[in-house]
């Protein structure tokens, strides 16, 4: 048993201890980031990255992922449309994937709202590429989830909980408050990252506070999928619309802007009606006061963070931001989740 | 005698030998994919790949392959309109080349008909650049001819009548029936794969039918050189305009979309006229009857295949289909003649 | 006292000695280019390459560059306007800057006067991320500077003036006269690169002439700069607007042509006026009669040359033309600082 040729879609389709082996792998790997030991484990070997929505952090941290590992991340800008569909001319997924598969050993794909014609229609690209790859397929972010930000997010808690960079422990979080809270801001974010953190959180034993203003609820699976992994570890899972009460007592406070389920209408993705929408709402900027009522609560954030919007200054680079620790995981828990589904370890 | 700094820019200019020489290595290389006998091989070394168009497989192909060999392929979109012309100012083809060859071990070109001001302006480009550079220039297709496509398509055609993948047999090509079948469809496929299949099918000895609608014939020198390569060869070369005799007794069976002589007028390339023109015309997809008049042919095509409109789906997927050890062996092709044009093997 | 983690913005704020040091090492890469003394001094790192302005020459040899060390470099077109503004939401240059520190070991950035609001904007940018990236920011040319040029060109002079490719002798250097003269042209170059020639010729001991069009003087921080580095040598500047009489006794002609200095009106760029401008004066194509008024002296350019309208093709293709070497040398000085800067030589 073991992640040889698994594809890596959303963290809550991976066993718990499926999840700790490759967050193991990525801790040791932080410790001696250029060992011998990890240098060569994908050499020769090529990813490929489909970017059909582009990326700065992303696009870095798993093309310096495989030079780490000794092999090449091939950077690609699909255009969504070239496949054949009821309305166009073209090549069928599975002729796509077959090929690709021949060619490389793992296949990496981001996909968001706005290149997809509904809600969902990211994520299900990403399944119809693994049903004919024989390689795997790792979701760097689709409109429903962003399992690389969530397990470095986990990562990033446990070292703030555990013995700091490169020595996390996971057992410190069991029991304790995260809160995940809207923020404001005019970005109208995707729900990959906030989605994927309310399943990593409850997937990992914590109490978990989801804080919205009416009408900012998420994928009601993923909130389904969230309260369940909550009743199988024992812990509370809270909604509310009060943006200060949730985070009494808190120990990790996550804020982020997210856009509402409205966002698509008629087939199409009103960005611009969201941003207009959100910034009406006040009240939601997470700052040093709000800071004060949570239990010594760390920042957590996948950035690019929306100074002043989605939080101040003073606490985003305030000594208990945890952000530049997590945005770093992302490249060790990316090397460990490729070596072990494209490696044969 | 070595194959060190040659350019590629069609089969038909290299020797028979020379063609062999790199099919064998390239099959060493199928057989022993990452052997330390060839991942060394263009070790630290550049390949610069120029696409003036797009293209997925042979962007990913060429990456690959130098990774495999342990260098690196730079991808790069030039915009075509860079160079000094008579209306613009800008550097010299002369200029551009010699600094190149000083950065890189080889550079490949991929060229086709909608970003040329007239049909056989891509290869001229080509060989400006070969001219000049004083490293190889390898055609990653352009308007008239693709020579990996030529060489992936002989190597897969012979290890289905070999011993199978990595164990060519091209005796046993000579004296099968080879059919190259134009077919429906709304793409305006360039000439370039297509005439490098007639030109490698005669080359190695088959007999060659090209059946096509009036109105849909090729380049005709490239035409008189299959005559030629059939005559040395002393096989058969027929031109029939029926979408089904030909079949009779084939071996291998080529079916793709091209566009007609007439898609170039006044200086611009009409695409979507081509398209109209093609969508009139009926009987020519390729489909489980018609196979059935072969000798048990094999279904060969570049890829992308347009399902449904070049080859139906029984055919593209049945188990007489080489298509992905044909798109995989570009790959092996490919690593094959950069290692010996590059690597002074 | 090392170069490890310095940035390089431009040559003037390295010491002289550093300079030397950087080109000793550049000479000793280009003389045994595929080396194992430098092979692996990058391996496994990640250089992140900004490109805000689109370049091939530059592109191809700092990504060669990383390659031939062992590394890799990403290439990235990012646009100027993702980060947080007074008009616009996004990410602070701190947070990208400290993120990207985190996955690279080092950070390339080219961002010519297009692609900023005024002059100066590009280096300022530079500097920005150089105060917030704990990893060397290296210019890949910017509006006022261009040291990897300089570099290349020092390099040049002093190989042709030296023992040839590989085998510099910047002694020989000094007391040459150094001519820079503006020169025709519809392409209104930078400032970037004939500014650094200035520094760096400068720097190294040379008598300097600047020849230009009144109306077509540069940055005055430069020219002053400059002049202080003659004084400091104890050799001289001048500055003249006729393209004739300069070249009398050069050893050095650098013919290159630049917009003037009313490029920028009202936060704009305006490009096509300075096009029009240029096009009107004449008598400043560097030809062979010009050359024949120097001391038989080189001819530099930092390519890519417009031939016929900045300098002649008898002249650009001419025995004393050392273009394409100094062209090759960015190369290796590229590589040579990138090693001592992020290698810790």
């Amino acid at each position: 048993m073991d992640l040889y040729g698994r594809d890596l879609i959303t963290t809550q389709e991976w066993e718990k201890w499926e999840l700790e082996e490759a967050l193991d792998l990525a801790a040791r790997m932080k410790r001696d980031r250029f060992s011998l030991e990890f240098t060569h484990l994908l050499e020769h070997k090529t990813f490929i990255m489909f970017f059909y929505n582009p990326s700065v952090r992303t696009r870095i941290s798993f093309e310096a992922a495989m030079t780490e590992l000794g092999g090449h991340s091939q950077f690609m800008t699909p255009s969504a449309g070239r496949f054949k569909t009821s309305k166009t001319a073209g090549e069928t997924v599975e002729d796509a994937a077959k090929v690709m598969a021949r060619f490389a050993a793992g296949i990496g794909i981001r996909i968001l709202e706005d290149k997809v014609p509904y809600y969902g229609a990211g994520t299900e690209l990403l399944r119809e590429y693994a049903r004919w790859a024989d390689v795997p397929i790792l979701n760097m972010a689709d409109d429903r989830f962003h399992p690389f930000q969530g397990l470095a997010d986990v990562m990033g808690w446990a070292e703030w909980y555990g013995e700091g960079p490169g020595r996390p422990n996971y057992r410190a979080l069991e029991g304790k408050k995260f809160v995940l809270t809207w923020a404001q801001g005019a970005l109208a974010r995707s729900w990959c990252s906030v989605q994927e953190a309310l399943l990593i959180a409850s997937r990992f034993g914590m109490h978990v506070t989801l804080a919205r203003p009416d009408g900012y609820d998420l994928d009601p699976e993923v909130i389904e999928w969230t309260r369940r992994n909550c009743e199988e570890n024992d812990t509370t899972f809270e909604v509310t619309n009060d943006p200060v009460a949730g985070l009494d007592g808190a120990h990790i406070v996550y804020a982020r802007n997210w856009m509402s389920p409205n966002a698509y209408q008629d087939g199409e993705f009103k960005k611009q009606e969201e941003i207009e929408k959100a910034m009406k709402i006040t009240g939601w900027t997470l700052d040093a006061e709000k800071m004060a009522r949570t239990d010594n609560a760390i920042f957590t954030h996948p950035m690019p963070v929306d100074r002043g919007n989605e939080v101040t200054d003073e606490v985003a680079s305030g000594p208990r931001s945890a952000i530049y620790d997590i945005a770093e995981n992302r490249l060790h828990v990316q090397k460990a989740v490729m070596a072990l589904t494209m490696g044969n370890l």
